[in-house]
């Protein structure tokens, strides 16, 4: 049985079977700022997913990140980094691809296990 | 044990193991087609896939769409949403990425549960 | 619980969890080389955290790999195609894509099955 997070026409948030959770691309909601806050809205998003799948990012088993413009991947990591905890690092791949809209910079995908 | 389908020198074109299974990323015969067109291929691919590993889409999990071009988004989802099973949508992100022929105007992996 | 194999403060190379194990995206230590070079590089690297995770490339399930530069697909499946064995290929999406570092020319993520 597929439980969904969030359900939509399209896509769903997250799915979770198995006891796993895989997250759908999450991005910000205000565009206006600059990277390394879209980053923290991301993350913000993950961590409320993750909650309601009975789970937290220390379960994290990998993520991948998309930046629309490689040259934030410094300023990217700074809220990334931040945010992973100590001893508790999930596996990771970050590259390059543009996004559904332009001002969108930074999206996240990720796969979790809930204990 | 890992069961495989469509096993190739290179790639299957989908492997089974654990009660899921990881469809290599699917991509249209006719390439002489538009983007919705070719997107309807690659679902029909994606079915025939599922069917052999004895489930459906709406047990995908997650999906992953890669646009060569991103402007097609809106011609990609009237492909997708006709196809997405109602009250089953799986996780997805969709980013933008050159593939390995030009003319591939989209490309889909993802993992399924099996019933 | 989860295993983690070269936990860094930013990510682990692997996570290990439910008979999967996660491979974060290898990349080359020597980017002086041509492509071919570095995908045999990262293939190694892929070897060697499969091996410590009680596992080989046999049992990966899925991989993706990314190419910065998708003219050299074919240059890399001379690489890939060594690699692979026989009989037992994974699922796979190979896409272009920028990544951190500009002479980095091949990156290369997996899940696989820990028998």
């Amino acid at each position: 049985m597929i439980k969904r997070l969030i359900p939509g026409k399209r896509l769903s948030m997250a799915t979770i079977h198995g006891g796993l959770v895989y997250l759908a691309g999450q991005v910000p909601d205000d565009l206006t700022v600059g990277v390394e806050a879209q980053a923290k809205q991301v993350l913000d998003k993950i961590d409320a997913l993750l909650a309601e799948a009975g789970t937290d990012k220390a379960s994290i088993l990998t993520a991948t990140v998309w930046l629309p413009n490689i040259a934030d991947f410094a300023a990217f990591n700074t809220a990334w980094d931040a945010w992973v905890p100590a001893g508790a690092s999930p596996a990771r791949a970050c590259v390059e691809a543009r996004l559904a809209n332009p001002s969108i910079r930074v999206e996240i995908a990720a796969i979790a296990a809930i204990p």
